[in-house]
């Protein structure tokens, strides 16, 4: 058999996990409070953004998963509990004492998630009340609420789960996540929260969510906008009873970490691929350079470069603003050794610009999907970096956005 | 007296410099090449870009100017002559050679300059007509000519002089520059060029220039995007007959330097705030630094951001936005320590957030002139940016665009 399987079954895929996501009024009429608890106590790991205008229910959730445990999340979209001061420190911990309160848990097994405008201080009454309802609500059933519950500019709910095998007995992983602008995770505002029920060592869940991270959301990249809120966190609760797996050699950590690389891998495109305003889903693969992280400069340098993403949007085989992309991130590349490749067509090879029938690569622009070959020359690291085109429903989108009066 | 007073006429403001715009046809029918030439002998120092992709003519201004000297100046738009290989780079020296030939220099004394499509062959047959119908109409009446022969997307031509005394001697500088997209110059397609009489030695030119783009061409940013061909040029013929700058000491060096600020700093403007679509003009200031540099990185963070871009388009008072842009910087920076003032009001102070009216706030958003203050609270160094919003116009101007058939 292959590593995992795709299943159905989203965030609630595993087993003994529960969830709920309710409107309690921080946004006009949507859903804004998603709660996803474990039955058992789990293992648990957290990475939350770099920004250094962090949000405050990120120092919350990194304090939670210090440990190695945590039970319940508790998240709200709508307002970003950032640059909030004293105070949105004191309410990101009052969420977590009080969604702790009420699944049972202590406030620091709570991991806390908030996203939305920046700079306003939460409104506490109807937080409350909504951690309230959603713990009544808690359920096997809620997986494409729980989805939906976290979505903002989001065109649609995105999760996805995967069963594998550790010695003989079968695991289940689950995720959902939301982008969809401000995105360039390292972390970047997403959330992406995942229920596992394999048996793992915390420090071990750690190790390869970290790993993992690395290589599927610090991939994506919509407008280069590192985000304040920015969280993936991760509960493994051990409901499969398979024999605890501690260290990364032991016998289905493998299996474990394919199928926790598939389910991020496939969120993080969904994120990327779901940008804001975007027309087109893009793919940028870097080979032959002297290290994964030059090979991931290099492809989020173009991924970024406004021009090469205007050019996607309007469809014109303009590669050498790739060219000029490339050059741009400074980093120590030689032309001479370069071959850039769009959508099959070399354009470009070892110094040498090639000779391609224009109409026909322009017309292969017309696809939803463009695929963007770089080859460095260097070395045999490589990498791959999702994104969209920029368009001008992304400013409209942006641009029309209005904050609301302070609280 | 001040250390300089603006004065009209441009790039030919100086004494015994002469310039011609012509129409070759590389582009359908608008100006495309243009040719300054001094009368004399002149002092020549240029910076280019930091491109690795950077185009085959940066690299024959930079041999141009190796010894210190250079006397004309050949500039085609249309046409960026970058990823073009081997052939490239002689088509490039091809020009200096023409160009030089036609106004009676070595090829070795020509600067020379290309901007517009990346990756196709120049058309020297019509490059080299338009460089003999330049040099038949070599003038000193050609300034505004000049100015418009080198606009690619400029929506105005960008021209600024001054005079300053050198021992009490009156001496001149003038310059011309062109934008608009692909504008972070580092040096980020821009182009300038600047010819000033006073008699100086070619060190000190090449020394107070790089110093002044630090401080205006690499203080201002459109769209983040780093473009391959960016040149700032200067010829210094000493036509006023001052006694020769040597030394930085010397009497007069700071009257030259503070006009070559002076021009520098109107032209970036000007290039920054017509950037491709824009419709403000955004001034960004960060004080309390550690350096220069540090600064600049704030500053710049924030000119970035695409977010904020929106921001200044859509004129909403959104500072939370302003803040995660700092913080994505990833910079050595404390929110606890950190002011952010929009259009004079403060919003974020020291790591508490203000009060403020957000009616009112967002009423001074409607200025065409944006100013936003940081104080990083650690320092006193200081830097200003300049920057323009993020505009439909933008990617419609830069989507649009069609590659033509390679030649």
């Amino acid at each position: 058999m292959t590593d995992f399987k795709p299943i159905p079954g989203g965030v609630l895929a595993a087993k003994d996990f529960v969830a709920a996501a309710v409107h309690c009024g921080i946004k006009k009429d949507k859903l804004d409070l998603v709660m996803i608890h474990s039955l058992r106590p789990a293992a648990a790991a957290a990475t939350v953004t770099q920004n250094k205008f962090r949000a405050a229910p990120t120092y919350v959730t990194q304090e939670a998963v210090a440990d190695g445990n945590a039970q319940t999340i508790i998240a709200n979209s709508g307002n970003a509990n950032c640059a909030t001061g004293e105070q949105g420190l004191l309410d990101a911990w009052r969420m977590a004492a009080l969604a702790g309160n009420a699944t049972g848990v202590e406030a620091t097994e709570v991991i806390v998630c908030s996203t939305g405008h920046i700079g306003d201080l939460l409104p506490m009454d109807k937080v409350e009340a909504g951690i309230a309802e959603a713990a009544a609500k808690l359920s096997r059933d809620n997986a494409e609420l729980a989805a939906r519950g976290i979505m903002t500019t989001d065109s649609y709910p995105k999760s996805c789960a995967a069963e594998f095998e550790v010695n003989g007995v079968t695991c289940r992983i689950g995720g959902i996540a939301k982008g969809a602008g401000m995105i360039h995770p390292n972390m970047a505002t997403m959330l992406c929260f995942l229920c596992t029920d394999v048996a793992i060592d915390a420090k071990l869940l750690r190790q390869l969510l970290v790993d993992c991270v690395e290589h599927t959301f610090n991939c994506i990249t919509v407008d280069g906008d590192m985000s304040t809120n920015d969280t993936v966190a991760i509960l493994a609760n051990g409901a499969a009873e398979n024999e605890t797996l501690v260290y990364l050699e032991d016998k289905g950590s493998d299996a474990f970490q394919a199928a926790l690389r598939y389910v991020c891998t496939e969120l993080a495109k969904m994120i990327a691929f779901d940008g804001e305003g975007a027309t087109k889903a893009v793919t940028i693969r870097v080979t032959e350079a002297e290290s994964f992280e030059e090979a991931r400069a290099v492809a989020k340098g173009v991924a970024n470069y406004n021009l090469c993403k205007c050019m996607f949007y309007g469809m014109d085989f303009n590669w050498g603003r790739v060219a000029a992309a490339i050059g741009a991130t400074l980093l120590d590349v030689d032309p001479a050794r370069i071959s850039i490749e769009i959508q099959g067509i070399r354009a470009w090879h070892r110094g040498v610009p090639e000779r391609f029938d224009l109409q026909a690569a322009r017309q292969l622009l017309r696809d939803r999907e463009i695929f963007v070959k770089i080859s460095l020359g260097k070395g045999d690291a490589e990498a791959t970096v999702w994104t969209c085109d920029l368009t001008p429903e992304y400013i409209t989108l942006n641009a029309e956005y209005e904050s609301a009066e302070p609280a």
